[in-house]
Parts: structure tokens; C-alpha cells; sequence
């Protein structure tokens, strides 16, 4: 609890309150309320954390922020449809914060037939096999039209084993990305300030609209360019004010990733994330380089760990410095039947549960816990019930919000290194 | 207003409040909570009504009984998990009144390579193709096991277009069947307070119960009678005070449902029903039985048409004396993008749809249509999102049960027959 970092823009506050070694606790302030941090963002992929209500989201998990997915929702519904609606929040039905990713990594890891160039890079849908192409600037449109509370820059993401020379050429290309983001960005949030913030019309035909974010790639070679310039209409008009997160590369390499940092706090960013790690490398490299990086981040601004991780790797990352998380583990597992608890993970379908009057874990309020056995959702999981989904993502959820709210805690009250060693011991004791 | 029809018994209390024409406001009294009719039960067939979690059940939806169905349950996860882990409503997590029906229905639509003898019936499990032996004994020992506040007798039903001589033979079978499924049932009972309604154990090995419950039709022929024999170990010790529905049958022969009614009123039940309705007939034949037979149902009893049916068919039969109903069609039209409006049914799939800001249904005042647009449900629809099924099943259930709570007020006020004019014709007017 010594340094008090402080950060304000017109989208973004930002302000450390407590700090115990490298881990922080702050809060995060949007146009669409407080977010107290280190802080675990469910993933709404499609505009929906799956299976989950907003009212529970809201309610009894009391998640404050959620991630959307810019290249999902580009294909489908597509932005002009969003925008039609009001951008994504009114569309949706969602009223806190949203973050919206650039788009960057699905093209990487759902995208068929890739080809990468300087300008941007084409790739068929994984949906239809339509041929798109996504770049800078048609990412920072997208991201406009959706009207989330935080934007990514579009970052290239190389895989996680990538040899040097090809790891380098990967966080060039972010670099020289990153510059362009904020240039696109910095345009669409003037135009949307010009243009006083105009409310959205949910009247609008969105087929007029239609192919203004240059979803399909043209089909001559030379129209690249023409595509990737493409005008948004007025859909900026929805953005309302945004923040804008820029993206750290660079493989396993740890010169890479702190010159990686360095340019990208040269463009300048109301935040910095951490991108790909968690993309198969080994959990220590994973570590370590997150506690090279973490460290060297602005400490005035909020730090993101893309796409990480189990809860033991939330602590570990926490203690490493970082604010912020996503991840798909706790609605995918939750789906797959696997539960997280205080005692590790839980598989639903052995079937030592079946006569098991327990509930996941015996530690968790959560509605689930108070009032379902193992036993039945073990039946749900092995009948194919949906309610086994929306039951074990929900407890899941649960686990994974009130850790954080306890690693909170647990920072501000200078408790946090006690209560890492405990959690991560308990652990292991196994969820038997 | 004029009759008040009162009957009570340990199990179940029933009280006619009002009437209008043959319309009834009552209510049924179990020791699991009071519940008015005329009544729509949603069906959870195998302990859970799909993708709908208990809490909005009991808190959004307020759902006062739900159904479950004794074959399925009896095949997963059988009746000696349900009876290790307490009973149907302690292994589900859901404190109020249970129905389960008698497994007949299922057994004749989904069962294969059936073999109908007097003892009961041979059949092939849908699930794994086991053969299996149900029989109204026993029917009645898995329902005890199961523990439902209101029990189903075993019957045997027609195909809807059944001839006179099939529709006799499956009629005669029927009521022996109601006779045996009385005794059974009675034993059962008084079984159960003779040993004091001993409390449930959960910490038993559903392991050793294997087999009590004869699932599994004997190799031979000739164990056909042991397997119906079968004993039930101390399963019914849980079932504690049950009530005990009879079935009428007789496919569309008027002279036969009303030789049904008599035999069935004869054995004496704690309510009856009508059964072999909603199977495939035409609509105006669906009311036409009812009409002719519901209004010499009992007065002191409940009456409940089982299976039925869509919100017009609620009505008509509500105005023909009906006080009971349940089905499918709320849930499983939901998962299949089918709304259920004050203004007629809604297709989501609809491209109509993709940019309509309003809810499905702009009268009704439920959590989906509060927060949600068709342009969003459409869009979860199409990407295949579980949070489809999960809202469009529970606006379907709220519209349902919304329904039933103003014909109940609209019998109660003496305006049920200008209610069900109104109701029906704006049902014709359209959703779009």
C-alpha cells in the first residue's frame, strides 16, 4: 500500500489503491460504472456469456465487466446490425462495461487460409468460408460501432513456440499496427465527439448500411487497399467514448516482449495488455515472462493478461503485477462438465457422484452449491441437459469472481501473500 | 359462484372457489404449498424443466408444481439413485409440488418392440435399448420411491384414432390396470406410516437397491410375473403422503370415455384425469371429449387433462371444467425458436426480425421482454446460442403461467367468458 497511481481520461479512470510486492488492487472507472481489480471478465463471445442470464451475471455474480468478441460479432450479426440496434450494449441487453478484443487472435487461431501483409490480413470465415479482411482500421470501425467501454488494437499474434526472426517480424508488424489503431481510433472518437454523441436511431434499415465494414474482401488483388480504407458510414456516431488498450507481443522472447512494450507505450495507450501467452506454451515460460513484462508496464495504467487463465494462474499472474483477465476456461469447462473449486477440479460425469448428496464445493455459496448435489448434475451432465451447462458455468463463474473478490480483499488488506500460499495449497488437496 | 366443492385427505386437499359456466377457480393443497387452479404445470421430465433453473421457477416464474416423468427418471438415473439421495425432491433441489406421471404414455410413444400382456408391458428402453418390464405395481413403487406429491395411475392409451374394439380393449385394460395401481399404491402407503415416514437416508449405496426395482426384464419368459412382483426394498419408506390421480381412457368414443369415467370413480381416486388426448386427433374432437366428459368428472375432485396444450387449448377446456394441465409445448417449442405472444406464435428464425428493436411480446411484462429484443433472440438463434433455448422456454413459461393467473382472476370476477372471447381473438391478430 505505498504508491497511489492515478489515471484519468474522458472514457477511463484508473487508480491504484492498494499494493502488496508486484500484485495491485485499484479500480477501474467507465461511463458504465466502478470496477474494483485484479478483475476476471467473463467471456460473452456472441454477445452472450453462454447459458448465463444478464439478470445472473448481474445479480448473483455480480460481474461488473464482460469481453465480447469483435471477430465473432463482425460475421455475425455484423456491425451494421448492431449499429441498427444501438451498438452492442443496447442490442444485447447489457448495461455495464464491455470489452471488446480486436479480432487479431481469431483470425489467427479460427481463421482459414490466411494471408498476411503489411496492410492487414484476408482469411475465410470459419462460419461460411466467405472471404474477409480484417486490418487496423476496419477493427478500430467494428470496435466503434459496437460502442464498447475498452477497444484492442489490432495486434498480429505469432504462435507461442515462434522462433526468434519470426517472433520478431510478428511484434514489427503489432508495432507498426498499434500506430495505426491509435490513428483510426483517435478519428472515429473526434468524429463521434463532432458529431455531439449522436443518439443511436433503432429505426434505421441496416441493409443500407451493408458492406460498409468491409467484412468480404474484394475480389481483385489490387482492392486490398480500397477494403481496408473503408468508410464506416456513421457508425463511429454510436461509439460514445471509448478507451483504447494497446498490445504487448513478442513470443517467449523476453528482449522482444520489453522492446514490444516500449513501442507500444511510445504510440501511447489508456492501457496495456499482455498478448499471446496461453497459446500452448509451458506454464513456468508463461510465468516468466509475465513477471519480465508485468513489471516494466505504465503503473499508472491498468494491466491485461489476454486470455489467461486456471485461478491458480489468476493468483500467480496477479502476484506478477497484472490488473485484469479473460479467459473461456470457466463457461467452456463448465459445458464440458468440469467445475472449478477450492479443492481443484471436479468432473462431473465420474461416477463416483452418482448417490453424492455433496454439493461441487462445499465451500461455495453460490446458488448451485446451495442447492444441488453432485449426484444431480451428475444426472444432468450424462441425460444431456442443458440445465447441467447453465448450472455447472454458473457455479464456475462464481468460484472464479469471488476468488478475485477475495484477492482483493486480500491486497488491501496486506494479506495477499498468505492467502496465495493457502489457496494454491488447497488446490491441490483435491475436490474427493 | 354458486357450488363449493371441498375434498380432503391426507395428502392432498382440494376447495372450488368459484365457477363460471364449467369453469373453476380452486385450489389444491398439498404439504409441499397451496396451488391455484386452473393450473398449467411445466413439465420437467427428467427432474429439470429444461434450461429453466429453479430459482426463476420459483422466484420469476412461480411455478407451484411441475411434472416429471417416471419412465425416464426410471431409466436415468433409477429410482434407487433418486431413493439414495432422498427422494425426487430433495435429489432435484426443488421444495415444491411434484406430479409424476405413470410412465404408460411414454412407454407407448417412445418404448420399442412393445409387448402389451395383462401383467403390464415389455418393452425396449429409447435410451440403450434394454428390455424393460412396467407394470401398474410397479409404476406405483417407482413413484413411491420418487416420493411426487401427486402419483399417476399405470394406464394403457390408444392411438388417438383408435377403432371402437382396440379403444375397448385398451379401455378394460386400463381399469384393471387403475384397480391394481390403487392396491398397489395403498399397500405402498401404508407401508410407508407404518414405518413412521422414516426420514430418508442419503449416505445409503444405491449400489445394493440394484435390481429392486425390476428396470430390467428377465431373460425368461416365464420371470415375466416375478419381475412385476417385484419387492421394493425399503424404497417407499421415502414416499411419505401421496396422493393417488386415476386415468380415463377411450380414445374419441364418447359411450367409452364415459364407461372409463364410471369404472375409474368406481375404483375412487384423489383426482382424475384425461388421458390419450393431444395424440394426433383433430382439435375440434380434443374438446368435443373433453366437453362431454369433464363436467361429470367428480365435483370434489381436481380434474386434469394430461398433455394439453397450446394457450387456446388451455382456454377451451378451462371453459369445459378442466382445473389441470401440462405440456410440452412451452419448453420444447422454445428450444426451437417458437414464441408463445398474446398476439400468436412468433418464429425467431425470421430475418424480419434482425434489426427489430421490440421485445417478442410488448404487453407482457416478463424478464425477456424487459430486457431483450427479437433482433437479439433472433441473433442467438441463429448462432446456435444456448441463451435461445434459455430465454424464449422461459418468456414461453412466463406467458403460460401469466395466462392462468388471469383466467383464474377472470373466473373469480365473473369475467371468464368475456376474458377467454378477448384472449382468443387477439391470439388471431398476429405477432409481426
Amino acid at each position: 500500500m505505498t504508491a497511489v497511481e492515478k489515471m484519468t481520461n474522458s472514457a477511463l479512470g484508473w487508480e491504484v489503491l492498494a499494493e502488496e510486492g508486484e500484485a495491485r488492487a485499484g479500480v477501474l472507472r467507465t461511463r458504465r460504472g466502478r470496477i474494483e481489480t485484479p478483475v476476471f471478465m467473463p467471456v460473452g463471445t456472441l454477445g452472450t456469456v453462454k447459458g448465463v442470464r444478464f439478470e445472473a451475471l448481474e445479480s448473483e455474480l455480480d460481474a461488473r465487466i464482460i469481453l465480447a468478441n469483435t471477430y465473432h460479432l463482425w460475421l455475425r450479426p455484423g456491425p451494421e446490425t448492431v449499429r441498427a440496434c444501438g451498438g452492442l450494449h443496447r442490442f444485447t441487453g447489457w448495461p455495464r462495461a464491455l470489452l471488446t478484443d480486436s479480432g487479431g487472435f481469431q483470425v489467427w487461431s479460427l481463421g482459414h487460409l490466411r494471408k498476411l501483409r503489411e496492410e492487414g490480413v484476408e482469411f475465410r470465415s470459419h462460419v461460411d468460408g466467405r472471404a474477409c479482411f480484417l486490418s487496423p482500421e476496419v477493427s478500430m470501425e467494428v470496435q466503434a460501432a459496437l460502442g464498447s467501454d475498452i477497444v484492442m488494437a489490432f495486434d498480429e499474434c505469432a504462435p507461442g513456440e515462434a522462433a526468434r526472426e519470426q517472433a520478431r517480424v510478428s511484434m514489427e508488424l503489432t508495432a507498426r499496427w498499434a500506430r495505426r489503431s491509435r490513428a483510426r481510433f483517435d478519428e472515429l472518437q473526434r468524429e463521434g465527439a463532432d458529431a455531439g454523441r449522436l443518439a443511436p436511431t433503432t429505426e434505421g434499415d441496416g441493409r443500407e448500411a451493408a458492406g460498409s465494414f468491409a467484412r468480404h474482401a474484394s475480389e481483385g488483388e489490387d482492392d486490398d487497399n480500397a477494403a481496408a480504407s473503408s468508410l464506416l458510414g456513421d457508425a463511429h456516431l454510436l461509439s460514445g467514448e471509448q478507451a483504447l488498450f494497446g498490445i504487448v507481443q513478442g513470443a517467449t522472447h523476453l528482449d522482444l516482449r520489453r522492446e514490444s512494450l516500449e513501442r507500444t507505450v511510445e504510440v501511447g495507450f489508456d492501457g496495456y495488455a499482455i498478448g499471446g501467452l496461453s497459446v500452448g506454451e509451458e506454464k513456468p515460460l508463461m510465468y516468466e515472462v509475465v513477471e519480465a513484462v508485468a513489471p516494466l508496464m505504465p503503473r499508472d495504467r491498468p494491466r491485461y493478461l489476454m486470455g489467461v487463465g486456471t485461478p491458480e494462474d489468476l493468483l500467480e499472474c496477479v502476484a506478477r503485477g497484472v490488473d485484469m483477465f479473460d479467459c473461456v476456461l470457466p463457461t467452456r469447462n463448465g459445458r464440458n462438465g468440469q467445475a472449478y473449486t477450492s479443492r481443484g477440479r471436479l468432473n462431473i460425469r465420474n461416477a463416483r457422484w452418482a448417490a453424492d448428496p455433496r454439493p461441487l464445493d462445499e465451500e461455495c455459496p453460490c446458488a448451485v452449491c446451495r442447492r444441488h448435489s453432485r449426484a444431480y448434475l451428475r444426472h444432468l451432465h450424462a441425460t444431456g441437459e442443458m440445465l447441467a451447462a447453465i448450472l455447472l458455468t454458473h457455479h464456475n463463474l462464481a468460484f472464479f469472481l469471488d476468488t478475485m473478490r477475495r484477492v482483493r480483499q486480500a491486497i488491501r488488506s496486506g494479506q495477499f501473500t498468505r492467502f496465495r500460499r493457502e489457496f494454491i495449497g488447497k488446490l491441490d488437496s483435491g475436490a474427493g
